[in-house]
């Protein structure tokens, strides 16, 4: 894949108009550049879920891709602006642990802080005001000196490498867990909401109304119910604890 | 209309990662054709309500387009996939009957097999890794040849002309039915709900409150309430049975 | 800001045809003017709170945008179709009261009545046949007089200026009001769902769980609760009145 592309990973939703204001400063800032909306629905306020989901998801995406990620309670307050290269691609957001696991799984990644400002900044809306700006700056191919200056990120040492948590309910009532299917054993069962469930390789390979649990598309530990909702069944809801019995 | 168009018809919902991937896939693939999208809300793993509403819709699109069509509940299982020309229109998508309607009315369909493979095929995300990249190739001009070989389709003879059910509900809870109005006498009464529903040509022809039928901009029967919700008022869902007064 | 945009204000709902059928007839008309998909949860089927939305946020486009504004109870009646131009901007939809706060927050606005026609005009709905075509053509500088020819609109002069309601939930729950911050004291207290409401600048100023208000990115007043949803802890919804403590 070769086409320069920015993808949006936030939870301002799609039907109102703040994925609506970011696209319009995306248009105006990087014309020719096409904007991908990954995740308008990404943990509302809760980095820590959002950075194993943002992890998983974005190392799908080539080399050279701008993220721009907005997942910011403490918008407004002193939280700083951050941009981390990692693994090449480039990730432009608030520094409140949203990039930790990026960070943790590449090489050698770069991080600056966001020194650029724009004429006018709202307190609640950084996303739009700044964040966006930022990202289409870096897709057009503007120095990073221009924009921000190296610094050292707030990290997260007591953060785990896999989280044993539900991080996202998909559009099925699907249940995403913070789990990376390569380090679990194909025939491990999890317990969760109460059932021991097991593996299975599709929907089809299990009866109806049956839990099981399979590696998703993008490499994460995913919980489904073949012809029901993972959410209504085992009442699966973000930051669920899930266990493994190996 | 002229422009070359790919449309999306698929359950995949918008505020999560599926419809985004397959954005980026035909971004790459086809990156000057524009993607619409038309349905993400398509009956959910339902092929049969959905190869009604699929009918409906395509038709209001120009020859030529390539319509990107998944609701796939057998992902993962022997189920082939398909590219269909129907009236001058492709369709992509798996083997379950979503084609069923759209072959019917047309004059000389033709079905193909997809037998191109790409590098890596998930078990549980064709659309993102099979069906898209073969719209792309499609909206470029890509021979049939390279992607796909002549093959006869599973039909479903037992499947009616029209589907005197409910087969979508809409944002505003408008009840919309496999029926096309060109069927229907213009006096027809219907049964949904418990209710006797009159035809009316507007919203603002009947009292707040009341049901109508009416056919809608795109040929179905469609029930409304003036004022409220008919998923609501008449307990519609997708597969409610409905029955016609002649 | 200085490129071409068409801007979506609309209660179409995003998942199902509404939204994706007039992307399909703006891409035919004006191919190569993008698309901002802004609002499509506008207040449904009330144009009085939709109208102070719409003043609020069109303000932040640039001079030259076009706004295909589209909440329309009255589609299929004798309501008229409009054009206004406003403080630089153009707005297409129905003479329903819509614009009436555009039109009063401008200098010297200008209205045309559509007499444009397509070749098929369904009765439900306009906002594909007939609003859009014209949002494109004017997008891609076709001549007024083509289209439309200038005329008196219904006004509203009951309309208050500011509007002391909720006019829209947004994604998280918080509430926007019809009033603009730049006439409210900035110590006033709001009442709002048997609360006493004080202003705060930012969400982490204030305790889990408080409500506060505040002036948004594009100028409301807006009702928040940290770590909550104002909808919920208020009871809020479209149409709830507030009332001032100067």
């Amino acid at each position: 894949m070769g086409v320069q592309m920015i993808v949006l990973f936030t939870d301002f939703g799609l039907a109102g108009p703040y994925t609506g204001q970011v696209n319009a400063v995306l248009h105006q800032v990087a014309p020719d550049v096409p904007v991908i909306q990954l995740f308008a629905d990404a943990p509302a306020g809760q980095p820590k879920p959002a950075a194993y989901l943002l992890a998983a998801y974005a190392q799908w995406f080539p080399a050279g891709t701008v993220l721009l990620c907005v997942v910011d309670p403490g918008v407004g307050s002193a939280r700083r602006g951050l941009i981390v290269e990692a693994a090449g691609r480039f990730y432009v957001g608030p520094d409140n642990g949203l990039f930790e696991l990026a960070l943790r799984r590449a090489a050698s990644p770069r991080i600056w802080e966001i020194t650029w400002r724009p004429p006018v900044l709202s307190a609640s809306f950084h996303g739009r005001d700044l964040f966006a700006p930022i990202a289409g700056r870096l897709a057009q191919g503007e120095p990073m000196s221009a924009l921000a200056s190296r610094v050292v990120p707030s990290r997260h040492p007591d953060w785990p490498d896999d989280l044993a948590q539900i991080v996202y309910i998909d559009h099925y009532g699907n249940a995403l867990t913070g789990l990376r299917g390569e380090g679990l054993p194909p025939t491990a069962h999890l317990n969760a909401g109460g059932r021991r469930i097991a593996p299975a390789q599709t929907f089809s390979a299990v009866p109806n109304g049956a839990a099981f649990w399979y590696v998703n598309s993008n490499g994460l530990v995913e919980i489904a119910v073949n012809g029901g909702r993972t959410d209504r069944a085992l009442g699966s809801a973000v930051g669920s604890e899930i266990t493994i019995e190996a």
